[in-house]
């Protein structure tokens, strides 16, 4: 075996497909990544079950959604050999990992969290609010050098640094690896309203969704109730339309797209016609292959399986090591 | 395999040897029931070592106190054979229920708890706050009916029949048993110092300990400061001397020590050195068993592997019927 230069996670809830915010967020920039042939690099992709188990108004999806999250990425990924696919809820060393976190660090932290503090008055449950120290157990579990994130998940990454110090200096200073993350866009993807793209927001696009699904998500971007004709470049610029197709086009679509505007040839409902045909053509194969993946189910399940086969085998010597300096070795 | 009547079980953190309280109010209670030759009945038998790192000060401890919590348990048990002897960190099938409950139980219930309340204004860790869903997934995860507890810890038997029933609610109603708790004393054993008997209050009678220290700790009970000539046999009847001294002797010494008494003949200290006598003539045989397994720490290790292999068939059985109704089986 070579030696492993950097690992490298990056980890997606399974709370049904992928939507676009996810997919140019994180999941394309990780592939990205992988693609770059030179480096001695792993990568774990983890899909992260566990935590969606958090909603369980969608628990009898649950399986379903696995399969959709799974489909997804094995699409889009083109090198299938540097990277390990595995699924949370196969790796039992992320729970017990997961208590050992727990009883280090301390609770008045975790209450400063987003994911405590925005929802702390509703009736949620405790899942939520040990969160971060369940996806700390995913990354310190694997002595992961970087994550790939969205922004949000920033303060994440920052806990399970801080958990890791906190473990090292009260235990061992070799236990844990301190990660980094790495995060594509400095901004949150906007869904078809503006706000955050999220499956919770009911406002996304899912490029892998049927033809005609689809085309009503980009029929529904908020637009500007004027024509294009009477709105400056600037203006159309800030439109949501405009970042979606930004983000999503190459460089020979996007500028055909902005000399259609400059040109005053196009409305935004041509635009919007554009941006679905362009999906359709530019993914043509990878929505070819989730169908694929989703008529042959077992092929996921064995890709899951080989990942589950590699990751446990890691898991399990981290945390015999992690139990022996914590003592619990009798 | 006979059928199996009911399921019992209980389980003593390994702080370190535990004490005359957990010996009063759990351990012996629990072996009297064990002893009832007539019963086909199934014990559990549990070392909590993951709750005895919510305390990490002692973590260099740890695995010393695994041995000496193992050691008093094998000293005092008579029959082996009904009981099932493990260690809660071998099993992570607990740390894997662990979290499906921590997704279904209410964050603002937990926070009702003791274990928070009574804590939350310090700097405690994540741990002592999801200490009672810990509980709850040893005593879920076996289909266990009854627990022997101490009365403080009533309130987490609740929780995990509140847990249990949402769960079986929300998923499907035969994934838990609903257990019942057993206790002997409705009261708190009380400590030399008459406060709670814990190895925090530092206030506790260590059977197992050697002659001078244990002869020290007797002699510091807290008594009145007069001369027992001086007082009626009601306010001696109100001592924790006289407490402790009827909660650990049996009924021919306890005759004894009141004959005496009534008759004037004896002072608090001739009471503190019959108590102590006493201690090292009836507790005999186990303080030597003791011993003898703290210096044949291997017998141990063999007592809870054995143990172990009989928690893990049934553990990963469990939780494998669990992971199915929640839908997490692909």
């Amino acid at each position: 075996m070579k030696k492993i230069k950097k690992k490298y996670m990056t980890g997606i809830q399974s709370t049904g497909t992928p939507h676009l915010g996810n997919i140019l967020s994180v999941i394309l920039p990780t592939i990205k990544y992988i693609n770059k042939k030179k480096k001695k690099n792993l990568f774990f992709i983890l899909i992260a079950d566990l935590h969606s188990i958090t909603n369980y108004k969608n628990l009898f999806l649950l399986k379903d959604n696995i399969y959709k999250t799974a489909a997804v990425w094995l699409s889009l990924l083109k090198r299938k050999k540097k990277i390990i696919f595995f699924r949370q809820s196969d790796i039992k060393e992320i729970n017990e990992l997961f208590w050992y976190l727990n009883c280090f660090y301390p609770f008045n932290r975790l209450k400063l969290s987003h994911s405590y503090k925005n929802k702390s008055n509703k009736n949620i449950n405790t899942g939520i609010i040990n969160y971060p120290l369940l996806m700390a157990s995913d990354i310190l579990l694997y002595n992961i050098n970087n994550v790939f994130i969205g922004k949000d998940q920033i303060q994440h990454i920052e806990i399970t640094r801080k958990i890791a110090k906190i473990v090292n200096n009260k235990i061992n200073k070799k236990i844990f690896i301190l990660p980094k993350y790495k995060i594509k866009y400095n901004f949150i993807i906007p869904g078809i309203d503006g706000r955050k793209m999220s499956k919770s927001n009911n406002n996304f696009i899912n490029i892998f969704d049927n033809k005609y699904i689809l085309e009503k998500q980009i029929m529904n971007i908020k637009t500007i109730n004027k024509s294009i004709k009477d709105i400056t470049y600037n203006d159309i610029k800030k439109t949501i339309l405009f970042k979606i197709y930004y983000l999503i086009s190459n460089k020979e679509e996007f500028f055909f797209l902005k000399e259609k505007i400059k040109n005053n040839k196009i409305s935004f409902i041509t635009i919007k016609k554009m941006l679905y045909k362009y999906i359709l053509i530019f993914y043509y194969k990878e929505r070819k292959k989730y169908s694929y993946y989703l008529n042959n189910k077992y092929i996921i399940k064995n890709f899951l399986y080989k990942g589950f086969k590699k990751a446990k085998i890691i898991a399990k010597k981290k945390i015999s090591f992690i139990k022996k300096k914590l003592g619990l070795n009798i």
